[in-house]
């Protein structure tokens, strides 16, 4: 199968990272499609850089779909655009965010959340109410690092990831740990370690849906909510999106 | 004060309706600017056209904020990047679908919405969801008219919105009617007429709220996590939003 | 408009401050009645409180209405009587808790709420899971002092308030602050300044709301659950109710 | 132990119906001292007269204090005055919506509550979130009588009661009903026959409970906020009040 | 009546804790018989030892049915096979946590439990989701002793327990106790009176509750989910229950 | 991988229905063992046979264990002693109805339930509160056969699932159905093909999310509430599980 994962900020680097994540633990027949929007914020850490990104996210969804992508991963932790991104495909997709909660509930009571920022908390508390995940969540915390200082200054951020973790695990009465961005994918392992109870990380998580659902025959339902949008004219810098969404 | 009323879709006639209905409640001190989005498409009637006109509605909020706005309304009952304007903007930034559902609260125990198309209201669902009125919203209705037809068909539109309130009057054990759509601003008169309850419409009912706050004094906290985003790079088509939203 | 103000307690110079603060915040054709009631507690600070001082403010709606009222306000952070309240009056009720409650939710997206005694916190948790906004508040908080300290003592009440509000602010992750008691109103700003994050009262909420609904012609609804009460026979002190509440 | 069954509406003849129920089902050691409020309206079938009614529950609850109470039912089933009455003694006191709600989930799954007027329906809807079982009762049906049929035309309502409990039993996927006011308590046999499914009546699951709670020496906490309220001064026609409340 | 209290563990000594403290509160017609399974774990501490000990329960359930039963109590805080136990009797079945979590919220707004060990927290949470009780137990906290510490180092165990009972009283803001351990059914007293609030035990409030049943003639309802079981073939060390289960 | 597919019920022919679902999903490298416990029940119908099943799931659970099971499947839709299950092992254990719920909300907004009988409904209500999906789930519906029927009258039971499943697609404004039986495991696609919109089946639904944990390295959480159950004596016919559970 071919597995479009998309970084949706704009940072290479990153894409890097996620994309050596999401092939290590890909399937052998899984070709992993890595890409990231050529328009939009070099990283999310707001809800003003999750609406900018999600305009990249849908057109790294129709790209792929041109490609041939089986599935599609978004792989920031907001899940930007999910639903929409739902909507222009009948390829299942998969937010990163909700891989990692519904992977946390399968092996564990309850969990918490390590995120990057304070900020983005609500983003994350937003998603667990959405999904159905409140109660099996029981803090969300930030390390208080930029998304970006994940790339360039990674022995500092990883050490107060760990920190904060232990944290979790010490205060919080779960089972496991949820990582709250998907740059943090390429330190799962050492975090696990470090911290000794199950990380759950969403890249990775949602590879492994992705090909889950692809192995069922699932797609995304065209009944309903999630059917293809109306066709229908956008204008301006939007124009090429006219008539194309069936 | 100058109120910014954005028609997050790119149809000048429904902007006008809009900015009629806006106007013809609004207080004698307070100064209507109706606008759309230069970009984006020309009725939102799923998720997929949702995400694009939020990138249009937060140009909007951001040229209005230049244009000396003392708060935003986002007139599309979807309440498109509602938290990613809050963000960018000291000033309010109210969306009609809040305003109405809010408003409803304050003169019924239990409403009941009748939307446009039924597959948005799945929209809706999680909006109340998000807000806290789940159980306050008795059911989401559809009258299954496509947005524009409010501007092109308007009697036709017009009398089977009006069965479906009558529907929701007779069947949901309710004490008022939300109406699910930007684009019936002008019809609540008439529909309340027939119907014979209260209704509340999304756009009137944000303009007094927006007058509401900005007579208290309150803006958008800048406290937490609606804060300015962090300044940032943007890239491609975006690059104008690079390290400017502070 | 003539706007009905009612102090649920009997202590006058509790509706003096209140009817001030309203008075300040009012538009210029909003005519403030303030009143309270002749029977009733000196101060609200229990549910029984409550409920004797609900029959004080239910004659006090009617006595509004019949001098023209169009709209009541309960200036009591227990909105007591609310529901009972709309059932007699075809005017708009807003209570001050749940004015402030939804305000702060549209200036941020979790608020705390300052009270004077712990013991009523679990009023406010009450209104909060009935009108909806039990996730938006992260908690709520005691200066406990009692409420004529607020008439008595205002300097010592005051710096103990103002503390309690930074402890929100601190430690709580919010982005708004809530005031519990009608008795706060004059205090808003001197608080909001000292705590440096938006602070919403509700006595000031409840007029421009109560504003809001009269300028968009909306009511109570009298159609199902909040229709006026069947008139009956009412013995004793009451009599005087007695087929009256049509 | 010395029971106080406190008929909330002012109609001797219900207080007569309720006290046979009371005494039918109380142990032999346990004295059924039978009251209504000599304050208040005949019957109780809105939000309005169930403020008005709490009064007249607060003052025979002190009354049977002083009578040496051991424990108080309060027979409405909107359980008027409930947090207010408990703050007011040590005794137990118990709501006979509560009392029907508690019996309902210990002997079934889900449960529908037959009542008599529509427009009550609200404040069992309350009574049920806030007490926690909204999820176990499936649905709020009323039979549409008066209160006072039930004294005055008792055959005809009884019939209708049945038909809708039987609606309920065909149509809920339900294992009980709960019967939605005290005035019922008289049928309860002759409904439960007629319908073949365990019928839960609230004055006298109130009784048992009472005399469970009175069994276990367990009282109303005076620890929190269920303490005695504040000693304060109440003026006009609730003076007699003033500094009682301890 | 004759009252069926079920032990769940196989530990005797328990047993006999149980049915004393069951006998101390049973009303004087009310014939306590006590037992324990022949087969399962002599203590139940986790999911595992609570699904072996099901088997006992019903077992004990048929048991007392043959032995004349008129109400079953399953004296176990995890409530382990209720609803099983539920289908196989027409008699009503208790469990000790539901029945003092029921009792608990009569009493008080707010509870918290104490109970043994913190891993069976989760045991206690998902009991409070199911019954309806989430919000009303602040927290669910552990004294961290293991159960049969309770019958061979009683002291000890009563010291801890009375040590977070005190933190909870402190801590919680709540109005009553509720002890998470059938076998602390002996030490409420010492508790409460060192604790100096309601406290309330799940053994004697079972005890009550099922007298409560009795008294007003309700029996598990079986009309629905929880009906008789549909008689069927059991093979192997099970194979005594085929057919058996109407 | 080793992949151990536990068929609670002791029916050979649905163990064999349920293992070749397994088979024709399964990875290349996936080894399925399927099996079923030795005593129990020959179908799953109640909370009753769901108890005694648990038994024999737990003792497969150890079995598996032994011949180096990867990963566990409970493949009734009950998922009986699933969190028992997790806590004696290290591997992941998932259960069929979880399985079927996650997967549904990946490719749907909201779904609906089609089981064997209605009385088996609060089961699924029951995991659908616990796992968080209550929201997501419109409803649960029954096509009234019993659970051998898929075995011994499969075209009737075939014919009656659609229509039932139509049903669901007509009226319950779904995206996707969730089959609510191990049994129906062989009938998915012929469902699927008659009804239109994705089915979700929850056997291969689990071993494609049992293949993705264990690709994952996650195992069930051994820190907190699931870890192994402490060693102890278990007495007459569970003798043999004494000091084994570590």
């Amino acid at each position: 199968m071919r597995l479009n994962v998309i970084n949706p900020n704009t940072t290479r680097g990153m894409t890097d990272t996620i994309a050596a994540a999401a092939r290590r633990i890909a399937a052998p027949d899984t070709h992993v499609m890595a890409t990231q929007p050529a328009h939009g914020p070099v990283s999310i850490e707001s809800h003003f850089d999750e609406a900018i990104s999600a305009v990249g996210v849908l057109e790294e969804v129709a790209n792929g779909d041109r490609e041939g992508a089986d599935a599609h991963v978004i792989a920031c932790f907001g899940d930007p655009g999910l639903l929409a991104a739902r909507e222009v495909t009948r390829a299942p997709v998969i937010g990163i965010a909700e891989a990692a909660f519904h992977m946390a509930t399968l092996i564990s009571t309850r969990f918490s959340v390590v995120t990057t920022l304070g900020r983005t908390g609500i983003i994350a508390e937003h998603l667990l109410e959405q999904y159905g995940f409140r109660h099996h969540c029981r803090r969300v915390r930030a390390a208080e690092i930029p998304v970006l200082d994940l790339e360039d200054d990674g022995d500092a951020a990883l050490k107060r990831i760990i920190e904060e973790c232990r944290r979790a695990r010490d205060e919080d009465g779960i089972g496991a740990i949820v990582l709250g961005c998907g740059g943090m994918a390429d330190l799962t392992d050492e975090i696990a370690e470090a911290v000794g109870l199950p990380v759950v990380e969403g890249v990775t998580a949602a590879v492994k849906l992705a090909e889950a659902l692809v192995g069922l025959g699932l797609g995304t339902s065209k009944h309903g909510d999630l059917a293809f949008p109306r066709p229908k004219a956008f204008v301006g810098r939007f124009e090429h999106l006219s008539g194309t969404t069936k």
